[in-house]
């Protein structure tokens, strides 16, 4: 069984001797503090409870309290033992028993933290030793952080335990337990109950995906069920209908019935399915969140941590580390949160700001590359164009993930929280909304903006000279499917195996490193040291083991969670556009879980096990997600798709509502969407130029070209009909909102967020408490009466 | 002082002897299982403590617990004393000291409830016995509410505190201290938490109404001052515009100009004010509560009662009372959810219902009426039609609300809650939403559909054979503006007064009576009883005083609260209809707050202190108000009002749009907003007889006449600038409803619920308390080990 409660390894180095003198005496310096706080030991604070301290300031002046000096220093005392390896010295951590005798009494009086009998486990060893360790400083005020930072330590981490990594690593961590089920018990133990909580949300999760992708599957079977005998995609593909040019000089009018493919692909998602999957998703959101309320309470209850308080254990830890010092005051200034307000807004817009540069660069770099000499590029410039584009945006998204996290830091450290918990709360908070706008203000471009602000032509949307970007001639909902589907399978492809791969290589490389360098040289050298008292002892394999692995901080937890929120985000938001999202979320979840667990368990240090009862603000931000779910997918079914031009073309404009019941209700419905435009009118001739109005396969030369709106042929003011789509879009969207609210509500209502069975139980534990209490003190009333009878 | 805890009256029916003699031995039966808790007292309990009782099934088995027949009843016993009066029987009930001892012991220990020193105050007393008194039963399992119900006993109450009534009655209970501060704590000291914070609440919601009030008179003022010159009403008086008629056979064509008065009106509020007006009620909802939230924080950390659980009392109070009984299991079955809801979703559509009866009841009896013989009624259809109306909706709002109560009750009993606070909490939210749709179904049909579903000339709507009812012709909100003001000035008034003086005089009237006693002839017989033993001791005149006042019981605060959330309903949810409706509410609460405050103290008798850190569901209940109010209010400017009309017009459609700036923007806004029927049209003469069409003026008969709608005069289909306002329309609510909520997130990023005082006052508190703990532990340990050195 693993010893020490924690490692540090101090740098030594050995080229410059001035310069590892100081480094040797600096880590020695901090050393001795931890130390040092051995010093005053049991016997100095057992008399110094006699002295009676003067009058504190907080009406504790009639109590016999120990000496400041003493107590703040004798709880923290550490056994330490130091071992030099190459050129690193590795001091090896145990916390004395006395610091936990204290935290289990303090956690058992407190107000509001549970109290359970098996409290004091190695994870709360490590948080506790974590919590003293990260807290001491040396005379001249240097913290552990400040030292790693000036390189006098290189790291600091706790350990594995053997048997106990050796039992996950069977039950759980190994790519053959794909379909078992998890140990969350075992793993809250090893690891914490965060890192469980976020197991057990994934696992939930992805079992709550199941659902989602077979009603996903079928939306998209439905899709291709009805492509057969659908008259809108017959009128596409058998239409004889010229298109106007979709860009400026190098494009030509087209056929509309050379897009027969892309309009059967635009019909797999965008048809009548998809709303009532997309309304299924939004309420699926809700139901997803209201029973993982309930599954975590059930095993929160299970744990003993319902009632956990994460801020008050730290202000336990606060007391136990040093007795005497003021708790911080909080401080709010209006000021400092307008700024911080001001500054979120900046970073936001300079986000957003960058998604439009990317729109911008794609619209000017198409036609600049078109009159580029080389062949190459003006034949191929589109492509280019997109490849480019894409290679930008993937820049972006990696750059910006460092920017928005080192801003982040910055903002939540300006806010100057003073418990771990809120500053934690703070960065996620801000972090996720930054990434959030990094990845979807181009999908928000691509659904609501793209092709909506182009114009009609004889009066284009021009960026100085370029047109805007036209929506795929299929319908605006195809551009939103590519990028989904895209960001689903590649990126999230390659972060998963990135993520998993990046530790296990750098695992198999430090290994490899080792065994060359004890087969080397080095073996003598170290032989020679083994003599040496305290210092120089050998080094522990299992030390070297841990040592050797990928380095963990409080944010690797964070970053996990980061990007299955994210995938949360992508799966529900625009799941209208995307109805396989959920599968192959699920299909990525499932691997995920298990590359997770063996990172954890193999190939990472261990992670510092936290205590709580929950999975933090993450709860807020899956809630804010779903709320923008509603929107998002009322607006993309609303706004973007052709559902509701369809829908009053059905009821109001086609042939049913005239009555005319020997027509196909959608019959005439592509042409119906379509307005013409002049070559003879003046202000078209300025956008067209002769050459573009010549058809590619015939050279036949037309006058006329059709584009997508509801506008008038003569004056191209916007028709009646545009306006009453219009208005229903945004009833639609409205009522879709509302729907979903009301369904929220009807679930809210079933599901309670707390199982019947939890509050049970618990009412019951405290009664039989309170009974307890009662019985006690009754006993010792009795004791007293009859002493006194006694007396 | 007054030293009794509760009065129990009981009735001795002089009349019917067998029935007397019954009443009296069901009385006695109960008072003696009060009595008989005080049998078992100290004394058997000591001895019982040394009894191992057998294992329970608990896991307590191997502990000393006294028997469970004597502490069960040993801690409730209770001090009785019997006065005769008249033909009553007064038991005056004192409990012992050792029940309060327990009581704040087990607050100490327990959890969830603060502890403070001075937790045992009279109003605690009150509220421990109350809940012994109301759990205790007789041999035949009748509980006091059963003996109330079976008239054994008459009542049952609490006693004011003289002195500190004469002190809340000169510092607070009065007309003359309208304008002075509440002392919110000696109110918290007398009537408990719960008073407290209402009346806490109410001043609260009275001062921010103060600014909603200014604001909402600068609105009604901007809108005199834009009367003079404003164009609209200028064309509206000068306009000779003959507009259709509007109702069948009875009314003729008129005048525009006629409704020149109510044109002016109609702007006084359906202004561009009110449009900002509304969004800033919106965001003062928001504000409102989340200052609200900061104030309670603050007040409930001044009380010691921040982390107060109540559900935790009620079980304390439950071990006190019968340490052997089990707690009750909690059940839960998706039927009896569902059974509820479908009951609740009923109940609501027979409210909904009962609203559109009366709208059918005004459609109907009209025309009807019209055509009656009388000379009186058919001169005067509308306005007898109008009153019976109203007298209708009195009624119906009145016998609802008896009715509602009676089946939230019922309801809130089906779903068996284990405690009083979620009984309560269930209570409170079924008679709020049954309340607020019977006042504002009507209200909700004035606002949205009246006028908008009536067709138009040659194709109205018409229920079997009569005309919808048309919007008042100056605009669809001079409507909801008469009826806002009838319910704010009418109703508001007289049920304020009606509140305060039914008890007023309830009071005069007992006070007389009791007169015209003593110094009738009962005096003698009075005498006559006094030497009896115990009974017939004359009653106190406090007690009988306490007597004569108006009955309370668990819901008289539930009503206040209920009416001043009514009233806050109405003041934001359709105050674009009527922003003087803050004022209104601000002047009737000024006067609320003391008639309240003069009725707990001198009129009702004392309500049972309830301890509590919340105005419990009613927090949720503001916030679905709130959510509402921004949903009502978006939908009455976007939908009801004319703003949209008039800004497409002013930008799109009318004059200034089309570059012609010599006119002013809304010239020729009435007549655009008009469409005409000609009474050549087949179907238009169909509608209208050709007595109709005769001017009453003149007596010239017209051809032509118009109406408000967006329809071409040839094929009365409805034209595009009817889709683009309908368009316009509904993007605003989105656009509204999305800015409010921006707003709203700004303020709460601002405003946190809990002031940073307060939270660094708990954090502080809290870190004293666990350092007192630590040097409690430290010192026990030393004595410990002093004393194994001794041995």
């Amino acid at each position: 069984e693993c010893t020490f409660d924690y490692v540090l390894v101090a740098n030594t180095d050995d080229t410059d001797l001035q310069r590892g003198a100081d480094l040797k005496y600096a880590a020695k310096a901090f050393i001795k503090v931890l130390k040092n706080k051995k010093h005053f030991s049991v016997t100095t604070e057992i008399h110094s409870l006699h002295l009676t301290h003067p009058a504190e300031p907080l009406g504790l002046g009639d109590k016999t309290i120990p000496s400041k000096s003493s107590s703040a220093k004798a709880l923290a005392a550490a056994d330490v033992k130091e071992y030099k390896h190459e050129n690193k010295i590795f001091y090896c951590l145990r916390a004395p028993d006395k610091v936990f005798e204290r935290y289990t009494y303090l956690i058992k009086v407190s107000d509001s933290c549970n109290w359970t009998k098996d409290v004091l486990t190695q994870s709360t060893r490590i948080r506790i030793v974590h919590f003293i360790l990260h807290k001491a400083y040396t005379a001249s005020k240097e913290k552990l952080c400040d030292l790693i930072a000036s390189n006098v330590f290189e790291c600091a981490f706790c350990l594995h335990e053997d048997s106990k990594q050796k039992y996950l690593k069977e039950k759980w961590a190994g790519w053959n337990k794909l379909f078992i089920k998890q140990p969350f018990k075992d793993i809250k133990k090893y690891f914490g109950e965060k890192v469980a909580l976020y197991f057990l949300w994934l696992s939930w999760y992805t079992w709550m995906l199941l659902l989602a992708s077979v009603l996903g599957v079928v939306v998209f079977l439905y899709g291709l069920a009805v492509q057969k005998n659908n008259t809108i995609i017959k009128e596409v593909c058998e239409s004889n209908i010229t298109m106007c040019p979709p860009c400026d000089k190098r494009c030509q009018v087209w056929q509309l019935s050379d897009t027969c493919m892309y309009a059967k692909l635009n019909l797999l998602f965008d048809n009548e399915a998809t709303v009532w999957f997309a309304m299924f998703m939004a309420i699926w959101t809700t139901v997803f969140l209201e029973l993982w309320e309930r599954k975590r309470a059930k095993h929160v209850s299970k744990w003993k941590v319902y009632d956990w308080c994460e801020e008050e254990e730290e202000l336990i830890l606060k007391v136990i580390n040093n007795r005497t010092r003021r708790v911080e005051q909080l401080e709010h200034s209006y000021l400092q949160s307008t700024i911080i307000l001001i500054l979120v807004t900046l970073m936001l817009m300079i986000i957003i700001g960058l998604a439009h540069v990317l729109v911008v660069f794609r619209v000017v770099v198409s036609p600049v590359l078109s009159e580029v000499d080389s062949a190459f590029f003006s034949d191929h410039a589109d492509i280019v164009t997109m490849i480019l584009g894409a290679v930008l945006h993937y820049i972006t998204i990696q750059v910006m993930a460092k920017v928005n996290r080192r801003v982040a830091r910055k903002l939540s450290k300006m806010e100057r929280h003073k418990s771990f918990a809120s500053r934690h709360k703070s960065f996620t908070v801000k972090m996720f909304t930054f990434q959030f706008f990094t990845l979807f203000s181009s999908l928000f471009y691509v659904a609501f903006f793209l092709g909506r602000i182009n114009g009609y032509p004889g009066n284009y949307t021009r960026l100085v000279t370029w047109r805007l970007q036209e929506c795929h001639p299929s319908g605006c909902l195809t551009d939103l499917f590519i990028q989904m589907a895209i960001i689903m399978l590649l990126k999230q492809m390659i972060n998963s195996i990135f993520e998993y791969l990046v530790p296990k290589l750098k695992k198999i490389k430090n290994e490899h490193l080792m065994k060359k360098r004890v087969c080397g040289g080095s073996r003598k050298n170290r032989c020679d040291n083994q003599h040496d008292i305290e210092m120089g002892d050998k080094v522990p394999q299992y030390i070297i083991d841990n040592y050797n692995l990928t380095e963990t901080d409080d944010y690797s937890l964070f970053d996990e969670f980061l990007e299955m929120v994210m995938q949360f985000s992508f799966t529900t938001i625009f799941v209208a556009a995307f109805p396989l999202a959920p599968l192959l979320a699920l299909i990525n979840n499932i691997f995920e879980i298990r590359g997770d667990a063996i990172k954890m368990v193999s190939l990472e240090r261990r992670l510092v096990p936290r205590k709580t009862n929950n999975i933090g603000v993450w709860t807020q931000v899956l809630e804010s997600v779903g709320g923008m779910a509603v929107l998002a997918n009322g607006l993309v079914i609303g706004i973007t798709s052709d559902f509701i031009p369809r829908l009053v073309y059905r009821y109001r404009t086609g042939p049913c509502a005239a009555e005319n019941e020997t027509l196909n209700c959608m019959s005439g419905y592509i042409r119906n969407t379509l307005s013409v435009a002049n070559w003879t009118h003046e202000a078209v001739r300025k956008d067209f130029q002769p050459r573009q109005m010549v058809v590619t396969d015939t050279n036949v030369t037309v006058n006329q070209c059709s584009y997508r709106d509801y506008r008038s042929s003569e004056d191209y003011s916007l028709t009646s009909q545009f306006w009453l789509v219009l208005a229903v879009r945004f009833v639609f969207v409205i009522l879709f909102q509302h729907v979903v609210l009301l369904c929220k509500f009807i679930v809210r209502w079933f599901v309670h967020s707390n199982p019947t069975k939890v509050t049970n139980k618990r009412v019951k534990a405290k009664h039989i408490r309170l009974k307890e209490e009662l019985d006690e003190m009754k006993k010792k009333k009795l004791e007293e009466s009859l002493q006194k009878d006694w007396l």
